[in-house]
């Protein structure tokens, strides 16, 4: 969409890597960017907290929660304390993924969208998480925007309402490479997915987290329980 | 998808003739019904109450309900109090649209099959619903199953999921004429969109409602506040 100016859009954030760097993205784009950070019943709140601390940082126009309680449904091991969070990659879907998570984030953010008259919608997802999860591929982004487009308002009246991937493509390598030079500061960001004070270094998401550090030739500054050696082999699934 | 046994499906029930006549037909097709009532900050409790005594009288095997807080969003006369109900019959999508209210209900549907491996998931939207709401719109239903398709894991998986509109082309004194057939007791149900302790019998659903049982040639078992001549001219919105 170019430079565009003026334009409001609706930013999923959800405080790790990903969504920083899309909202820095947005905010290239001249965008005046509304953060929607979804609580949906993780197992800790430092991820909320980060959301609020990149949403200031990098000048959102505004930042809101919304709740909704995925936990009671079961199902993931990010929302369900009886499933465990695997420490190794594992192949296939793995236990992390959140039943219909994405559909009903970007479902929030379209009902925003809709009462802000905004015409963007942007989601972190990226070509890593492609692997794992479902709702992470562009086929299910560009089905979501279509189906939008035929639930609203502003698109039976004949607007547009885009949802927009700007990582879709990216490595998490580039995604780093990327946020830096857009001004994301990662040290407010949050990824694992263990309940601890700090990263505990050791599950997928901060594995991967710390490959991307690595691959890109940039410091890590982030603090780690501990920083075993990263297994070789498929690319790790989170 | 016929008569088939033992199938698992999540119900979407409001409280309102459509939904319970939805769920009375699915369960005539032998599924096990999982009730979802979606608690969107709607002004009354009515609908809520209405949705429990219908689950139960129609033999739900299972009711739930979620909350998602789209009063915060604003933007809808059902959730803003700072919007009048209309009471006449409005062109256009009206005031008591939600943005995006069926997206995000089916979104949460679709997170609950998921869990359950349900196989299909069944929404009351019917005909007269079309002219008002984008929403309610068979094509807006396709473009929510091919999405769902894509966004699950039994999607990815091969599996499939389908959404099923059974009212669509039903008209409201059709659903009642079925409703009736199928055993719904629809004293138990509500329609009103104002807060009060019965039916107030002017706003635009309610004057539907009672269109419906008029035009079905059915005794209407609702208790009415006032029931004034029915406008005569174009459909109504509601």
């Amino acid at each position: 969409m170019g430079a565009e100016q003026g334009i409001r859009a609706v930013v999923l954030l959800s405080g790790g890597l990903d969504s920083a760097t899309a909202l820095a993205w947005a905010r290239e784009q001249g965008w005046h960017c509304h953060a929607l950070t979804v609580a949906y019943g993780q197992r800790h709140e430092a991820e909320l907290a980060a959301a609020a601390r990149v949403a200031a940082g990098l000048g959102a126009h505004e930042h809101r929660y919304m709740h909704v309680d995925l936990g009671s449904l079961g199902g993931s091991a990010l929302t369900d304390p009886g499933i465990a969070v695997p420490e190794a990659a594992t192949s296939g879907i793995p236990v992390t993924y959140v039943p219909a998570r994405n559909t009903i984030m970007l479902s929030l953010a379209l009902a925003w969208a809709e009462v802000l008259g905004a015409r963007a919608i942007v989601i972190g997802v990226n070509a890593v998480d492609y692997s794992g999860y479902p709702d992470c591929r562009p086929e299910f982004i560009a089905a979501f925007a279509r189906m939008a487009q035929l639930a609203t308002r502003a698109g039976a009246e004949g607007g547009t309402l885009e949802v927009v991937a700007p990582l879709q493509h990216w490595s998490k390598a580039q995604i780093v490479t990327e946020g830096t030079r857009l001004g994301v500061d990662f040290a407010q960001t949050w990824s694992c997915y263990k309940g601890g004070a700090i990263h505990c270094g050791k599950c997928g998401t901060c594995v991967e987290r710390r490959e991307a550090f690595l691959q890109a030739g940039a410091s890590d500054p982030t603090v780690y329980e501990s920083t075993p050696p990263i297994p070789k082999g498929p690319e790790v699934n989170h």
